[in-house]
């Protein structure tokens, strides 16, 4: 068992090495970013899906769309900038709303990016493992076993840690970036060599019948979706070498930049193309197609697009620990996941983030497109709340220059609110399920918050009255036989000088009543047996009903009552079966039941 | 939970109204003989399906066939009957092969009956099961999670004490009796007044092409497997009322009568009205078709035989707990097998059996159909073994008329020991698995054996030195903080008056250790503190190592060493959740790798 956990994730790092788990700006950008970038593969696709609802004449509006979607980037880009700065130990959008807006809108937050890391690893897994099976149909009906696989891949990656993983997963993000960029460069040099026919796509302006602004608001909700995955790193930043934010604002620079131009470049190419989304073949593999041909490049696209998708989970992975431990912190869920695991990296987050994406996908049975929606929006209501956190911040703290600092956060929350809104207008069907969970979950935050307090309370030894000390110990011990066992546990109950010792016996049937006492007598002339009559065939039973009326009679003059339980320990784990575990049994009902002291005296079988 | 128990299997029941849990022989016959008797449902066809190979006439083999099926079973009858007399315990097979044949005969046969009531039990309700949904066919997706809960119906009946599932399960058993004596009555009735024509069988002693002495063999260890069953009133006679073997011995003759005219008549009215076994329709059901047309008759004796077959499953339930126990009393598999239920059967061997026949069902999605070889195969080892054992004992004992009792056992060991041979050499593909399973099961028996005589042998006061007083307590106390909690077990240690009293605190950050260790002087200067500072966060490895160096120098001078682990115990089970449980792991750790003592000091939240 050590040694396979030694194999998959490594030697234990000592709590001083945690510096070297730290990510310097390259990596950090390949793994914070991945989720982002991933996006670009599915973003433009899905403004054109919302424009063919009227005609192909209408597909001009994507870039308009696509200009807005980029304003929209550069807002929160600038936004997140600012919350970085101004929370260098990460904690995001969940930290900035609590501490601005309140407990509440910061639990909504929190509440509602936790369990977007979560649909962030399933959908992206998913959308990976269909890229893959899309390309050799015959694993198609393994499609949740192999998701799953790449699940546990990641998962036990990143227990390794975060460098580890990080070393591992920048070739296929850089390789995605390269491949996009050799993609658009081709087109572009197609189009302005003429190799394109400028007659595929109606040109920029034409008026189309049908056209609404319902629609257009839909298809930008839709491309801003590519927009997820850019809080992430405002959460990671504990992850970055020292000095933390200003790494961190440069990694968040450079990808709004590359974010930016892939996302433009693949939505120009489209429109110019006049590529119109089919369920077959994805927008990014058609403009692929007609530009190279089906020959290694187009392969090589394909390839480095089914990687970062199935790698855009490896931001979940990145993000959530982080965010849990801050929610941990905080007392709203357990506190297990403030826990450093052998690696240093909070395992605890990790293992429960694999758990649950694993379970979503065997629900979902591989197909969780349908959650993209969810997913979008779990991601705006965090924007729209850690934004208008920071215009509360700067109105209150006024420091110096807060006037730009101000706007700027003001039109991240805008257009983040403007496209929360939209998803719930436009896709109520796909997100209700928000207004449902995350209530649900922000009560649950809530109850687990009160059981730590009310547990602190009790422990807390200034507000206890001081324990009284106690007069002496009567000591309880059932027995079953007069065996080595018992020997060895009456030998201990004796040496503990207590003030009584009592044996207890429970026959099952009255003729062994008799024969046991007078046996006893003999063995143990100086230690008192009482023998309980079970009729019911039950231990327990008898032996509680007895503890009961002893501890009545022991706390009137502050004696303690201590049950001393003979268990034997067998030498290999299947002989466990072997033996009824009443020891077990006793202990569990008498600890969790009753106010004894439980004593376990191990006698270890030899063979 | 405990209400749900009282409701399922109804109040408990005092050990001395054992006596009330008595069968009468009404009773007795109906559960015990369910088996033997449903075997009449497809025993004669299994005949005809051998004959069949050959041609339509060859059926007239089938009386002859029957008439040695006849004999076997006076045979059997006669030697169980003895069997009862000469151990009125029960135990059946399995004790008279053990002790006269010696422990691995009596292991063999033992094994082999185990595993045949978990067959029969898979097998009769799988049976059952298809002619249900042969009835309505849209229940047939469903077979599998129809069998399962009737076993768990069964189960459940079972465990509410035997003479409560004798109750119910004697109408069923009684209606398939009759029904069958109203289908045999009329069809001889329609026989004697020419309703049928004698043209639609070849008559007895027709030549035929093609038969030989193999493919008899073969009909008539096909025909035997009607015959399983019969052994089940042996293995059962504690269960009867006084005067037990008495009351045995008149149930099995009533038992063998009726088995004898039910499958005698079935087989000469397949025989008269040339029935020819078919894939669709089963034997008994073409003959009611015949004798009454589709009308209430016809549905009564369909609905009966459904309702046999699963009820057949019974049998393995009376039979199954007893020879468990008899097997757990040697000391052959594990102890709870003895334990007596609420209900005073013994639940687990009731549990058990209907685990393990449920998880045969699911493994072989309900088509249990070709398990029956095996199963009658199953049967006929220990028939042989049993009789075999029988005239050992006649031979060795020779009491008062011994030579008619060893005629009798050596006619029934004979026959079956061929019925047995033709099983091997005739569908040696179906039963094969008996040779390597009875192997393995016979190999665990034997290590379950010697592992309870090893623990025996250590647990045993005389043959072992007698402990060494212990000189004193060294306590070592792991402490987490300085709260409400460590100050209670803190008390009670003191109060146990030991030699030393050590606290222990295993900071995982160097800094944390000086401040703790300063408080701690000023909270509780009069108890010595120790600090492991663990630079790989895991409590436990510093804590063993220091128990271990603590434990080596008190070993010297006899000092025992006492781990006090305070436990605190939520008000609410989920509350469990969100506390690391380290106190388990601690426990759990040191109990089963080390020899130290651990006291638990529970406290109990109060919200």
């Amino acid at each position: 068992m050590l040694s396979l956990k030694r194999f998959l994730i490594g030697r234990p790092l000592k709590s001083n090495e945690l510096g070297e788990q730290k990510l310097n700006k390259t990596k950090a950008l390949a793994i914070l970013s991945s989720d982002a970038l991933s996006s670009v593969a599915y973003g433009p696709e899905q403004i054109l899906i919302v424009l063919i609802t009227v005609s192909a004449a209408a597909f001009w509006y994507s870039v308009p769309i696509a200009i807005g979607v980029l304003i929209l980037l550069l807002a929160l880009i600038l936004s997140y900038r600012q919350i970085i700065f101004a929370y260098p130990h990460g904690g995001g959008a969940y930290v900035v709303s609590k501490e601005n807006l309140g407990k509440y809108p910061g639990l909504v937050a929190g509440g509602s990016l936790l369990v977007d890391y979560i649909l962030t690893v399933a959908v992206s897994v998913s959308a990976g493992t269909d890229a893959i099976t899309s390309a050799f149909p015959s694993l198609h009906e393994h499609t949740v076993i192999i998701a799953v696989i790449f699940v546990v891949f990641i998962t036990i990656l990143n227990l390794r840690g975060v460098t580890e993983s990080a070393s591992v997963l920048a070739y296929p993000v850089y390789l995605f970036v390269l491949a996009l960029f050799i993609l658009i460069g081709a087109g572009i040099y197609n189009i302005i060599t003429g190799n394109v026919s400028p007659e595929l796509h109606t040109s920029i302006g034409t008026p189309v019948a049908g056209i609404s602004l319902f629609l257009l608001l839909k298809a930008f909700a839709s491309g801003s979706s590519a927009l997820t995955g850019v809080e992430a790193i405002s959460n990671a930043i504990p992850n970055f070498k020292s000095p933390a934010p200003n790494n961190a604002a440069k990694t968040l620079a450079a990808m709004g930049i590359l974010l930016a131009l892939l996302f433009s470049g693949i939505v120009y190419l489209a429109y110019y193309y006049g590529i119109i989304p089919n369920l077959e073949v994805t927008v990014v593999s058609q403009i692929a197609e007609q530009t190279f041909g089906r020959n290694f490049l187009y392969f090589f696209i394909q390839g480095t697009t089914a990687l970062i998708l199935i790698l855009a989970a490896n931001t979940g992975y990145s993000a959530f620990p982080l965010l849990a431990v801050n929610l941990a912190n905080d007392k709203f869920i357990p506190r297990m996941f403030t826990v450093r695991g052998d690696r240093l990296g909070y395992s605890n987050g990790i293992i429960m983030l694999g758990i649950l994406s694993i379970i979503l996908i065997i629900v979902f049975k591989g197909q969780t497109e349908h959650l993209i929606p969810l997913y979008a929006v779990g991601v705006f209501i965090p924007f729209t709340l850690s934004q208008t956190g920071m215009i509360i911040k700067w109105i209150r703290q006024r420091p110096k220059g807060w006037i730009p600092k101000l706007i700027i956060n003001a039109t991240g929350a805008l257009i983040s609110f403007i496209v929360t809104m939209m998803f719930f207008l436009t896709k109520f069907t796909q997100v209700w399920s928000v207004l449902v969970f995350l209530p649900l979950i922000i009560y649950a935050f809530h109850r687990i918050r009160k059981h730590y307090e009310a547990v602190a309370d009790q422990l807390r030894t200034t507000t206890c009255e001081p324990a009284i000390p106690i007069a002496g110990n009567i000591i309880i011990l059932p027995v079953a036989g007069m065996t080595h066992v018992v020997e060895n546990s009456l030998n201990y109950a004796k040496s503990l000088s207590a003030y009584q010792i009592i044996a207890v016996h429970v026959p099952f049937e009255r003729e062994d009543e008799g024969l046991f006492e007078e046996k006893w007598s003999k063995w143990q002339p100086d230690v008192r047996l009482v023998t309980l009559h079970s009729p019911y065939r039950s231990i327990i039973q008898p032996l509680t009903k007895f503890i009961d009326t002893v501890q009545r009679k022991a706390s009137e003059s502050n004696y303690q009552v201590t049950v001393v339980i003979p268990q034997f320990i067998p030498k290999k784990g299947w002989h466990n079966i072997l033996h009824n575990q009443s020891s077990l049994l006793i202990r569990a009902h008498l600890l969790y039941r009753r106010n004894v002291i439980i004593t376990t005296v191990p006698y270890h079988l030899k063979k």
